[in-house]
């Protein structure tokens, strides 16, 4: 350290940079504290003085600085970049930053760059009908939430991939690196191409404490740090200190450093081309400043700035204590607020001279509000990929394969614009979608071995055993304006279950905006799902995600159970090319029975729900029982079911239902596809028994149901939770939604059956002893369920 | 490399695990593959095929491997050690493990350790009605299901706490790493007291692919890899290889020196003490073998060993394939199965050379069959911390911080044995439990600043800002036969929702082994609930936890909504040292009204469900309407209401009931809490209006109820994915759970109300629009409901 530290900022540039972060600063601290008097132009009094203070001042600085000096580079370079927060508690920085380079009052006119919207911004901050005290939809530039933490740096390389103009800064909070996503989410870089794809540049924030805590990071010897950051693929540079002039120069050093390292490694494999490309270690930043930094060094005797305690409000009782209030004046007078604004509470030109114009700012790169940049997805004609169904039940198809093929074709059209891909975490094969490779190999930029097969540089199909990245990674290419689909296990989707959360709520509110744009649907394909775990048992048997979205708003879900291949392609029809939703397909992966002709199919999707007149036995007359199903499996064993039916109790009148659209369930004042009532009870009836095999938990559709007309009468059967590493049909016999089960259920439901009914009933229990009989002696199930088919 | 590798195996140490390790390949081939012929003493025919091959081989041989060197250092050097297999989708290779150790014929009395037992193992496994493909509850010896990757290290950990003299041999698998929860369960190691704790001994077995593709952490260059482990605070030891002799006597030299740091790492703490420490770099093991290790090499022409091809069956179509049969028993033979086993089947003496004896073993540690060693948890008597309530509803106490003084002296109370702890993401002071630091700092061995508090070395409080290490460190400490308590924002536990599966699928499947002895239950206080998110809004509001945990095996689950401080305690006591049982409290730490002196709670939370005689007014006659409430921000709600509709409509006879064990609600039938019909009659009636005021999503009540007589007029109010920022009784008016709209929900359905009660409903309809008026200019609730009191 014997060399003078380089000073690439003039003196006219620190400057700068200085009084716009002084002034965010500024608007920060307001924000958290002020209700009125915002250029403290009279002495500040309890009446100024918010009566709840709420929000997060220490991380705020450290954002402040970051946002000031990216506006310097981008406009120095002309960079196209956005900015991720991923100590999103910050929100008043953020908000102060991007209300100080114009973007905020563009789009929320009520909030002017003056006195006024000073004044407004101040007063709506976490205040009632205002808005949220963290990084959010509501915020101009971000496309990310902070409430949440751990999934800046998977948003940021979802935001990356396939922009190869894009810089994305993601500011990385020493809190959240400690949690899992994050820790895993470093590792993005090894599926960044640099040919295609543009830039990530993290800046890790170490500001040394969390709520309560130290964190993690911040501690850990400094040579175990850079090990860290070394293995994770960096080279990283450190920026540490606590005076502004050193720490001002030092990050735009490494800022300068880094951009030329991103710059070059870019040239570099853009010239050799992506087969020949290596990844390159990219440069990131460490930023170690204080918590807290400029704010009150003390409070009542105790540290404050530094300290875990300048986490969130670190003056309190300012109405009742004037020594506070006293602090607090003169901490926003440190600020020098005269220099940075004008008499009218503009912010002076000084403090915007490294501001960019247009869409170059942060707050209003197109990228960060991504409806603005979506196209409409190439979608086939799904006839072109449909089976061909000359009788109902006679042939078998994988529904995920055949989906494979299509997916591989929108790849395909997608192979110039490059905004479509499919994420998975190993499994897209073991999910049947191979034939996406065919358009598209595996992005990965580790080495290729002779061995491998369908590793790509420049592939759009991307494979971690990371869910967390999966999701992540998509939201970021989503919300920065692209398409895609996650296809998962369906039990282990519920890793992501909270990601999944946070998504809902940010599509929920931006919808509420008129500034945000759509986005794409986020599509998910769940599948290797709970009746076909005959690999992996118990742990892998869990359809409850469904059950947990369900509760989300109502415009924002829908689920699919497709019974068949050609309602799987008719459902990525209807869903892969909309708007603000998130899309729950379940569907197999597993030779499955075809039912529906593809035109039939579309159809049944388009209507949700479906009598399928020719499986049952109601035709021209008032069923005696419906026997109803959602998902394939359960559709299999009601189509058996129906056929037992048929052959033993003829005089029956069955009625066969399908359900595809599991919305249409509810009621319209629930969700905006619930069938009317009438519609409902035109399929269901409103007196009849209704036997209803669900592949999920069954309590679900009891859930959805309970306000219809005949609710009572309906019988649910579907995943009571019994699972192992069993076959097919004893899954079903153990929780008890097999077709035998199923013509008990009829049996004990229908009311005046003959003596005949009887002796089926006790038939049907025979089959499920000689059943359990059968396979623990072959460890197969019974010929007659094996070789099974409709016709 | 120009010495000579260490030698540290003689000939006949060498020769032992070789034919352990060559035995249990053996095996575990066998378990894949055959249903007959175990011993090859006839020809291998298609009928000795199971006729499903499943399993998964990849990983097999490098578990092997781990368990017979660990066989060797446990007994030469008599450790106390269990092992967790992070590949856990290895079942084969665990179960045959250990029984070559003689521990599974012990519990499993029906399969010896002889020929037929051999027989019987093989067809068992992934066999319906048989053992899982997985490591599993089933698994003698293990804490840890292996279908869900990412939690090896942290179940490590968790078993480790408080385990001074225990060695946790931890295989990370290479999949597996690249999960989030598993990329910072390597940090664990910063919270391991050398003192106080045992030692976690890491093998990262680096076998190159996962399913279908090469694995991050296999394919980085060594160089980044040896960054990565040691920025993980680790001293790696390196193992690479595919010649077995060389391998064995490298694992051997690596385990050798591990074992030795380990030693004495652990003298020099315990020599200085717990407050002089500083962490060790704990020493680690890097095992790079081929996946698929000494099965097939091709297969039809296609390089098998050492590819994702040999991820699960090398090979199939056995039964049809004659090619395929004789590989299998060229590969069968190729571990010389007449020198491990003898004619009657039984492993011979010179394959179990290294066997520890009895519990030393590792499929027989009594840690990984916790229950074992668990004791009974000192409870002190909760009166000792109640809070006096002389009128109800007249003062206000914080739950959880008066919860804190009774964990605080849980905590003391255990202070010799070290058995309970308390686990949170940095959030136990923000949940006001910080009483618990008088007994306990926090666990923390990175450098301690003098503006440190609470932090200590050998604290059993620990934070750290990943909900998944919080959970998977509690899990394998209760697996390990202790006790303790998770604390959590209630919106961030859906970050562990799929852990929370796995252990449940765990319970339930325990129970059902009787070996497997009971463990204390998984503790959950969910606080900073979703209705008091002043602070942080709409990201941090999710009660959809208990909705999911609903749907579990039933007899795991508990759920407490306890309406005050007392019924928390009463809860605390009724929860905290029971058995296989995941409870769930959601308790606010915000100051709320005390409604019940400490042996009324108890009583309620004994019932579960109570009808507060004292707060309706339908005493000695039916009710006109029954007002009920599950939660705290609910029951001040219905209070508010009840008192409205007593000072205005003064002659209805309004019934307040209580609900703290929401199982209550379900029939008996679909849960063992569940009220008998006539109980529940006896409380809400079968034909009178009853409003219900939820904590959560409505849903849920009408999901537990709908089978209930009456459930057409049930009527519930929760919370409805209406959040922001704002204040408390904002958000119960956002989503109409407020008091007025409880009153005019009354009004709209007792049917023949007098005309006053028009009047009413308007007066009430006006206070809400009061609200949102006086709320816009104030940022404040309105006056009569902050000041509101019972009283």
């Amino acid at each position: 350290m014997a060399t003078a530290p380089p000073q690439p900022l003039s003196d006219h540039d620190l400057a700068t940079v200085d009084r716009y972060w002084r002034a965010a600063n500024y608007l920060a601290v307001g924000q958290i504290y002020l209700l009125a008097n915002p250029l403290l132009t009279e002495p500040l009094s309890p009446d100024h003085i918010k009566p709840r203070l709420l929000g997060h001042w220490g991380t705020s600085p450290g954002l402040n600085l970051v946002y000031a000096h990216l506006n310097r580079v981008i406009s120095a370079r002309d960079l196209n970049a956005i900015h991720i927060t991923g100590p999103g508690h910050g929100g008043p920085a953020t908000v102060a930053c991007c209300w100080l380079d114009g973007s905020y009052s563009e789009v929320y006119r009520d909030v002017p760059r003056d006195g006024a919207g000073m004044a407004r911004l101040f007063r709506q901050f976490s205040f009632p009908g205002g808005v949220p005290s963290h990084v959010a939809p509501e915020t101009p530039g971000s496309i990310h939430e902070g409430g949440e933490l751990g999934y800046s740096l998977s948003h940021a390389y979802g935001a990356a991939f396939d922009n190869p103009d894009l810089l994305v800064a993601a500011i990385v909070g020493d809190g959240e690196a400690e949690t899992g996503p994050l820790a895993t989410g470093w590792h993005g870089n090894k599926f960044l191409d640099p040919v295609h794809d543009g830039a990530v540049l993290p800046i890790l924030h170490l500001n040394g404490y969390k709520i309560a805590n130290p964190t993690v990071l911040a501690r850990m010897p400094q040579r175990e740090l850079d090990d860290l950051l070394r293995g994770y693929g960096h080279d990283p540079l450190y920026v540490s200190g606590d005076e502004p002039r050193d720490v001002h120069q030092q990050f735009a050093a490494a800022l300068d450093t880094a951009l030329d390292r991103i710059a070059a490694h870019q040239q570099e494999a853009r010239s050799r081309g992506s087969a020949a490309a290596s990844r390159p270690r990219w440069p990131m930043i460490v930023l170690r400043t204080p918590k807290g930094w400029t704010g009150p060094k003390e409070v009542d005797g105790q540290p404050v700035e530094n300290t875990w305690r300048s986490h969130q409000v670190p003056l309190s009782g300012l109405r009742e204590n004037p020594e506070h209030l006293e602090q607090l004046a003169a901490w926003l007078r440190s600020y020098r607020p005269e220099e940075l604004f004008d008499e009218h509470g503009r912010p002076r030109p000084e403090v915007l001279g490294h501001v960019p114009s247009g869409d170059r700012r942060l707050g209003s790169n197109p990228h960060a509000n991504g409806g603005r940049l979506l196209r409409s997805l190439p979608l086939p004609d799904i006839r072109r990929y449909a089976v061909e169904v000359i009788k109902p039940g006679a042939t078998l198809h994988e529904p995920t394969r055949v989906l494979g093929a299509l997916l591989r074709d929108v790849l395909r059209a997608t192979d110039e614009r490059r905004d479509f891909r499919v994420f998975g975490p190993d499994e897209t094969a073991s999910n049947r979608l191979q034939d996406v490779y065919e358009a598209s190999g595996k992005g990965w930029q580790e080495e290729i071995l002779p061995v491998d097969e369908d590793l790509a540089r420049d592939g759009r199909v991307l494979e971690m055993l990371s869910e967390h990245n999966c999701q992540g990674w998509l939201e970021g290419y989503l919300l920065t304006g692209r398409h895609g689909l996650f296809s998962s296990y369906e039990a282990f989707i519920h890793i992501v279950t909270s990601m999944a959360n946070q998504h809902a709520k940010w599509l929920k509110v931006s919808r509420e905006l008129p500034w945000r744009m759509p986005i794409a649907s986020l599509n998910y394909l769940l599948t290797s799902h709970v009746w076909r775990q005959d690999h992996n048992g118990f742990s892998h048997q869990d359809p409850g995600f469904i059950d947990h979205m369900v509760n989300k708003d109502p415009h924002t879900i829908r689920v699919y159970l497709p019974p068949d291949t050609n309602s799987l392609l008719a459902v990525a029809q209807q869903t892969l090319d909309t708007r603000d939703r998130i899309n729950i397909v379940a569907a197999g992966k597993q030779p499955s029975f075809d039912w529906l002709p593809v035109e039939d199919a579309v159809h049944h999707v388009h209507r949700g729900v479906s009598v399928w007149d020719w499986a049952g036995t109601d035709t021209g007359r008032e069923p005696d029982v419906v026997l109803a199903a959602a998902g394939d499996v359960p559709t299999m064993e009601v189509m058996a079911a129906a056929s037992l039916l048929r052959a033993f109790l003829p005089k029956l009148a069955v009625r066969v239902v399908n359900v595809v659209d599991l919305m249409r369930l509810l009621p319209p004042r629930d969700h905006p596809s619930g069938l009317p009532d009438s519609a409902y009870e035109a399929v269901f009836t409103t007196d009849k028994p209704v036997i209803f095999a669900y592949h999920g938990y069954p309590w679900l559709i009891h859930r959805m149901t309970y306000r219809r007309a005949g609710h009572d009468n309906l019988h649910v059967r579907g995943y009571k939770e019994e699972g192992t590493t069993t076959t097919p049909f004893d899954m079903v016999v153990r929780n008890d939604m097999d077709r035998y089960r199923l013509v008990m259920d009829v049996i004990d439901r229908v009311p005046g059956l003959a003596l005949t009914a009887i002796a089926v009933r006790q038939r049907m229990n025979d089959k499920r002893t000689e059943h359990h009989a059968y396979i623990r002696e072959h460890g197969e199930d019974l010929p007659e369920v094996r070789n099974w088919s409709w016709t």
